[in-house]
């Protein structure tokens, strides 16, 4: 099995499934495009009305509902594709409204959490984390697109629910979706993604928030345009990742403001060697960070406008 | 005069003009791109002899030299496009290497300095101060553009030697090299560029160096690149900036620490209600700004691989 394409084994295997996607919005709504005529029922469910009805007006899912009941339609695979907070509540839930089980899959941000509610489930439910490394500054179902996760890492992480089944239905639906999947821990994950993720984003929304009162975008250029790029993230969301990464945030955010404070003594007292220096290991992290992506064939786009 | 558009009585009234451009690499390269053919001639000065036999080579320049001394051409403008640090070095020898004067515009990223530095030059001079808004990831005459200018704004610095008929030329300059220009302060120039240009800078610089330890940059996401993206800008012309716009710079880190604390003390107690107003104003923030760049155009680019 060549996980890492879209093949054609890949997209015959999951026709079979009956996969329910909880939450609508951008990576959601995505995925039902990506999956849409190629498992056996796509069935959505959103609280938003003005979602619920777009998904099925436009054909994305084939029913929807608001919420999950125990009245819900079979579902064999259950992607939990809500902020994280959202997915908590919902895996708390689960036991009590599909008394016979099924397979989960979430696609929520952080992962400590998420997997140890997973791990908290009965046995006869089968549960993997799951994190794509992908999204748009725009949130929202009206975002959506089919080629979303085409090309991207796809993080997995094991949980005790973890079974060798669900594992192999979760790599086949990465290729028939065309994302790359990498196995990682939990703790791992979230320790890495507060420092390549969230603290980014808080740095860049502490950026947008300081600059705000100055109202003069005339002047600012594509560099302003793309260190505030991530302040446009829905809060909702982002207020889920913080409260559930807190210590491997502040961990990141203390170690970013060593640097910061570095930066700014060494400027007041115009220490020119202090400064040159720091300057110059910025620049050369950016260029092992630039290498490391032409490796990867992820590659940093040029800057222009 | 229509000063916005690249038309034929622009470009028709520099044709006689005798240009030197001191400082041959994204900048001045791009400018002589952008000029090339269209004045009478067209001098390099570069001290490094690898941008001077390229920008010879390819024919950017006519003529080119390691730096300006007694025995260099005539010039009518002389464009500055170095780092602010040896702007300031060329304006203190001009009055003896150019003892008949010229007119002279600079590219530099700081204002105040090089206005000074203006104001303090003999009366036979005609200078203006000049900061084009605009850039590229990559330093050097190698990522030289003609089209980097178009369409950018061009902040012109008033002086005590800004003649009218320099003025008149640096608009028809600009005209011709399709950019859009904008009188500002020096002071004003400086204070808002810390805070949409510099701060940006430092803050991804930054978190480069806090992110350069994990090293795990498959995970990283477009997210990450773009907030990162500055960090890659040349230490040397950075430094120069920090050295020359201190105070305002020092004055937007301070704004922005407050932010960022505010931020990192709501979520070491957890305060679910104080993160959700921050993460909104900040949103709020970013959502203003988008529209602005809508109005004016200059619309952000949306996050995509």
């Amino acid at each position: 099995l060549d996980v890492t394409n879209d093949n054609a084994s890949a997209i015959d295997s999951i026709r079979h499934l009956r996969v329910a996607i909880a939450g609508l919005g951008l990576m959601g709504g995505s995925l039902a495009l990506a999956l849409r005529g190629r498992v056996v029922s796509l069935h959505g469910i959103e609280p938003r009305p003005d979602a619920r009805q777009l998904a099925l007006r436009d054909g994305l899912v084939a029913t929807a509902e608001a919420s999950l009941t125990v009245e819900s339609p079979p579902i064999d695979l259950l992607v939990l594709a809500a902020p994280v907070r959202a997915i908590l509540e919902i895996l708390g839930s689960l036991p009590a409204l599909r008394p016979d089980g099924c397979g989960v899959l979430d696609l929520g941000s952080t992962k400590r959490a998420v997997v140890a509610a997973m791990d908290a489930l009965p046995e006869h439910f089968a549960a993997i984390g799951g994190h794509p490394m992908c999204g748009k500054e725009t949130a929202g179902l009206a975002a959506a697109s089919a080629n979303l996760y085409r090309g991207q890492l796809f993080v997995l992480c094991p949980t005790a629910r973890a079974t060798p089944a669900l594992e192999s239905q979760a790599l086949t639906l990465l290729a028939a979706i065309g994302a790359r999947p990498a196995f990682l821990d939990a703790g791992e994950h979230d320790r890495l993604a507060a420092a390549i993720s969230h603290l980014p984003y808080v740095v860049s929304a502490a950026l947008m928030r300081a600059a705000a009162e100055e109202r003069q975008w005339s002047l600012a250029a594509a560099g302003f345009r793309d260190a505030t790029r991530l302040a446009g993230a829905d809060p909702r969301m982002m207020l889920d990742i913080l409260l559930t990464n807190r210590e491997a945030i502040l961990t990141a955010l203390a170690r970013y403001e060593v640097e910061l404070t570095a930066l700014r003594k060494a400027l007041a007292r115009g220490d020119e060697a202090a400064l040159g220096d720091w300057l110059a290991a910025a620049q050369s992290a950016h260029a092992a960070y630039r290498r490391a992506g032409d490796l990867t064939g992820r590659r940093p786009k040029p800057l222009s406008d």
